[in-house]
């Protein structure tokens, strides 16, 4: 069972571009960093949508997705929003009834909520008592699995922060944001990795690390 | 004539790690971004040292070597200073009588100085009234050859602010440094790239891109 960090990013470290809104969650020009995975079959299956490409970057996805037993994700990944859900005018998230993840998914959050039983097998738990906590839970519920942290950049840091982070893929899209949500922040481990694997791929570089202990 | 960056940098951004001294110019744990370097012919060569590993890193630093006609970097990479010349304990640069350049060498700073002549064909030029200038300068040394982009961070931007820049060489260094000297910092461009090269190297991996029009 380990921890890995699964998530794409501008080649000045954004996770999301400067000025997220409901209509642009992803900030100005945010949506650029996701290019890469939309055509591929991998992607499109879990959406519910058929076809799309195949190939190494396809496989990286599934192999990505088919080790992944549970999520942890920050609130602003979930919804946009912050605050009391009552006033999250996307309190329901992004992903509509059959969201793509299809294992529990645990959202840290400031405000308790009751979980959220979606279609497909994804569930959301939302986790106030902070990071060890929700990691706790996601092993729990990951069993033999792993569990990916999807972002935002603060969750990542948290995981990076508390030393659980045994693996680190990251999607490098070939953009300069010049601001948003950063992905490393200013975590101060002095954290040495291991390159274990490079995909060129047509709209990111796909660049996988072991973090060496 | 094109302009290009060349530049290690940490996998969070930084192209020197924080509390950088003279003992440490690079700050704490910055030494790490160039350790792929070291070992090459192709550094060690121009350093006056024989021998060297030879094989792709090396001639891609061989190419970049070649192409190179002029360098414009800024004060903190020439000495690690500030501040007047007179109280710059370092004012003579790091490299000693026979510099690494072996071509024309722009320094931005904001204290005049006349330029140094050193051995091996390297000039230091001071320039005080800005970038663009010592772009004017440095295209004009550089004759039919390029125009590099050296570093720190600042004059990175300074270049990519100008819309100068034709190509971008990254030397990704498997570290986490939390902080130093930022590469690309809050440059606002919403610029886009496009990977020609990857070279996976043992201790960075090499990306170059071309910046689109």
């Amino acid at each position: 069972m380990a921890v890995f960090i699964n998530i794409s990013t501008s080649l000045d470290g954004y996770v999301a571009g400067p000025d997220p809104t409901l209509e642009e969650p992803l900030g100005q020009g945010g949506e650029q960093l996701h290019e890469w995975i939309f055509p591929l079959a991998a992607w499109r299956e879990p959406h519910g949508l058929s076809g799309g490409e195949t190939g190494p970057e396809d496989d990286l996805v599934r192999e990505s997705v088919a080790r992944t037993g549970a999520v942890i994700m920050g609130r602003r990944m979930f919804s946009g929003g912050s605050g009391p859900w009552e006033s999250d005018p996307n309190a329901e998230a992004w992903w509509g009834d059959d969201p793509p993840f299809h294992v529990p998914v645990f959202v840290l959050t400031h405000h308790e909520r009751e979980p959220v039983q979606k279609e497909g097998g994804t569930t959301f738990t939302f986790v106030t008592d902070g990071f060890e906590s929700a990691l706790e839970q996601a092993r729990a519920a990951a069993g033999d699995q792993d569990v990916a942290i999807a972002g935002g950049g603060e969750v990542a840091q948290q995981a990076l922060r508390a030393g659980v982070v045994h693996d680190v893929t990251l999607h490098l899209a070939p953009v300069l944001l010049g601001g948003g949500a950063s992905l490393f922040g200013d975590v101060r481990t002095n954290l040495k990795l291991r390159l274990t694997n490079v995909l060129e791929g047509a709209h990111a570089t796909h660049l996988q690390y072991d973090v060496e202990r």
